[in-house]
């Protein structure tokens, strides 16, 4: 019988979940949750499945696992209520945008022994995947330098900035995420440069929009971060690892590969609009992954260790931006 | 409600065509024939729907459209059926391998009024559709010459082969719709030049595996198309349109975008495979059109008096090849 | 001591022919001839050459080679000078517009023996040389169609096109040259398509701007070529060369590599403008080959019959444009 | 009457220069010194030149201008032999190895009043200086971040290394110097990290070979450099600058456009082999705006304080590989 699953979150990821879950042949959605009622109810009726509160679906037995596309703060507490009543969980990155709650969270799911997989959808990416699996069976020889470039089509509206937990907890978590997956192996010490470059108004709510940032694992592999809120040409995501025996780019994808040429020049297309386009088959991809999970047992792609190492990332990046020093991941 | 459809023939093409139909909102699978028993009973399963045979299909008044994917000698006799039965039909290319009974057919549907698309796929693949608006749009100003590159990745079997019509009518087919399609106005001359260079089976059929034809057009615009029945690296599928102010280049599709940089050089991806993959959008997308067609009752992209075209195309090349002359399409 | 050599014609290919000369070690420009004097006195002064007329060129023993670079209609009557007076030549291209003429001026330089080259400069872009090598040596096993684009980025003046011969003997036949290098076996058959789409008045001058080709070879090899006199991005100058093994490409040179990403789109460069910049390392290259020879005796990379060959095509698509059919080669 | 050259050096990069002089009209090389005799014979003799010793150059009146391209060690007294003796003069990179010495020969320049180019020949590399061209202009509107990619394909010898200066000193200067250059306001923050992966020898020598150090502006600006002593596929010299507007991004150079589709992949060509083929026209291009500003008594395009300066920011890089920390440039 197929997977019984509670999405919690109707907004526009979990529309995206749930789309993802319909797709998927051994799995559908029970129950919808969300605050705003209605949402919820427009997406039960899309999905074939019942509007509840949040509570039903930690009761009822019948539910084998729970998606959180909920507010970031919710993550956390549901993570511990899916520990609690032994409830596999997929969740949105990030776990919290504390540490320490992550942590605390992370160690419940731990002791529960629940399934628990983390929406870092970029490891999905068919192409950023297959990098991965290159460089780990060794295409590159040994892994060297790393440089992952990402930068949004524009900068999301000042009020989001201000609860995002920063543009590392935010935006370069993911990126984080990536060069740990990728270089395999734990990340020493963490330098971070920022600036405010693209919007003034983001500098006055106390963030950065421009950032390079410098990983440095244990046996001395460096890897580059940049991002950037704001690229006119469209939504820039790209990896290039370097290696002893050659080096292997992700780059962009575009919509079609088709080329004009005419007086201003040879003109191709710019990269898929943003994350939903750009993602499109990483978001089924992760859901299918879990699903799978569900039904074998094994570990999924990226689970809530994974969010807790991004987060000490993103913690020493912003220990670095300030101290102008090295930070020592450890020691967060 | 949702359009009911009885798809005829569930081999490999009529499978592609069930699952497109599957995720069209507006249409749903009733029936399923096969004259293999197992195979219809297999996908009906699948879909949802019944297995019957072809007479109940057209007795039945809930039936809103035929799908024919059976063999291609089929065709003809089908769509006279729609025709009589008022039905709306889907016929997988080509109309028939005969000049005259595809006329036939073709004038049947004409007669009766009946809805009937024509599985030109390739109109349907993202960027040929894309290249062809932005030609019809005058992006390049006028169009003036216009090059198709086709190359399967191997040749098919040459049981098939002796069936198949010849590589005019069942391979280039294609490619003089998609002329026809991007030239958009008529053809008044066909040359063909043709070789037996891959297989020397493929010869000792009666067949050729390489050719180049060029078109004219009333107003002296030419088109080129190379078609060769292998190429090692992979499904060839280009479209270069270049015209008063410009050049539009439709280029191959990969699966990724990687590259890798190693002492044998830069290296990048092959094609997608074949035509399923390469045409995979393309196959819902016209589906789509058709529901969208039923619905609106509007024309779809290819019709069949584009099959009777395409096919006087063909017919004059076959002819062409014999005469060593340049052969007038009015003539076929 | 340095080949002594003799320059007849000082404007716009004679100068060019003069650097190449200056730079390559082995070869001095003695003389420079021009009908119209102060080119003559000009170029030869900027090469420290003397100024002289044709008749003392073929008297003075120290003279070791002629480069002819004087209008066409000079060609032959040059050649056979050289032939007589035992001179070896480098002479432009084409031998002559008329075939008979060219005949009878390879015939006097094959029964001379003096060396002698043929200006087809394209021979020795350092891109198709080696393609040309490439496929010689089977990187893509057996050659089975071969497509060559050669589009001028304007048309020429139509006074100039009133005396060039026309499109195929003026423009095709350094294609011609290039399909049978590349091809590298007798072509059998020709067929011509043609039009006038980019400046009426050429079509009034009696020439056609656009051009479709199609040669076949006594092994059923099969090249398309393309010309137009018009692209508005540039100087366009393809080769795409498949066999059973693979595709080799020869693509359009530019300035740099520099690519811009904005609003528009991701933006490469157009081409190098015309010949002189795109073929510039060749010109150098094609006078390195002649003097090269001069010193070993070898054979050029290209010569009188190279030239004799190209007209015969060039006569056979004239006629093929007319007869819209297929013309044998052997026939011209 | 052309300018009178003196060339002090006649090893590998003097005979770069040494053809280059000779390439350009308004200059020839009078004197030819090298510590090693039969070199400096060997060269003089190519270029008609003279043999001579160094107090000999500074004697005599009628040298216009010195170019130095000897050993590393030589460059600060033969500069400040220069500024003694008014002569012009051309110095190969770097000033010095130590900065209180190169600080010392560039205070003499700069007191003498002497014409002073450095040869930091990258930026007058085509693709790289019409990147910084298009930059300055405003072509991707304010630059916000740099990255800067530079690899050589293979290490030079460990004796090399040791006397080398270092990593930051030795190889990464030319990107300290292309990104002030690019940046084009003063770098105040360095931070450097750096680790022995390539060569366990080189780690041995106390030297690194992979680097990736970031630099920020005093506005804010970010740029990144990385560098490896090894790259498989060959030298790799890319900049991709990122701004308001847009991305420029310049790649790396090929000999040829020529592209093979095969089984294995689409296979194109590696980059140039290496600086004396990659900087080849840049190489050539120095020396002539080196003789240019020798006429026109303008400021060459990289001059003695483009030399300390970027010895400055390889300073901060050294001590910030130590303290781990940022360092700032102007404490160097």
């Amino acid at each position: 019988m197929a997977k019984q699953i509670a999405l919690i979150g109707a907004g526009r990821i979990g529309k995206v979940h749930a789309i993802a879950i319909d797709s998927v042949a051994g799995a559908q959605i029970k129950y919808v949750c969300d605050v705003h009622e209605p949402s919820a109810a427009a997406l039960a009726t899309q999905c074939n499945a019942e509007v509840t509160d949040v509570s039903q679906v930690f009761e009822d037995d019948s539910v084998d696992a729970v998606v959180i596309a909920s507010a970031t703060d919710t993550h956390a507490p549901l993570l511990k209520q899916c520990a609690e009543h032994g409830k596999a969980v997929f969740c949105e990155k990030p776990l919290d945008l504390d540490l320490a709650s992550a942590r605390a969270a992370a160690a419940a799911i731990e002791d529960s022994g629940v399934l628990c997989a983390l929406g870092f959808n970029r490891r999905f990416d068919p192409q950023f995947s297959r990098l991965q699996r290159r460089v780990a069976r060794g295409d590159i020889g040994e892994l060297e330098t790393l440089i992952i470039i990402s930068r949004d089509p524009a900068p999301p509206p000042v009020d989001y900035i201000k609860v995002s937990g920063g543009l590392f907890r935010d935006m370069m978590i993911h990126d984080f995420d990536l060069a740990q997956w990728i270089l395999n192996e734990p990340v020493e010490s963490v330098f971070a440069a920022g600036s405010n470059l693209v919007d003034a108004e983001i500098g006055q709510a106390g963030d950065i929009d421009t950032a390079c940032v410098t990983l440095k694992t244990v046996t001395g592999k460096i890897a580059m971060i940049t991002n950037s809120r704001r690229a006119v040409y469209g939504y820039d995501q790209r990896i290039e690892a370097f290696g002893s025996k050659g080096m292997l780019q992700a780059l962009n994808n575009t919509e079609t590969n088709l080329v004009f040429s005419g007086e201003p020049g040879i003109i191709s297309e710019t990269p898929l609009h943003f994350f939903l386009e750009r993602y499109q088959d990483a978001y089924r991809l992760e859901l299918e992954d879990f699903v799978a999970a569900l039904e074998s047992g094994n570990q999924p792609l990226a689970n809530h260790n994974d969010g807790v190492l991004s987060l000490q990332l993103a913690e020493a990046a912003v220990a670095s931006l300030q101290s102008g020093a090295t930070e020592t991941v450890t020691s967060f």
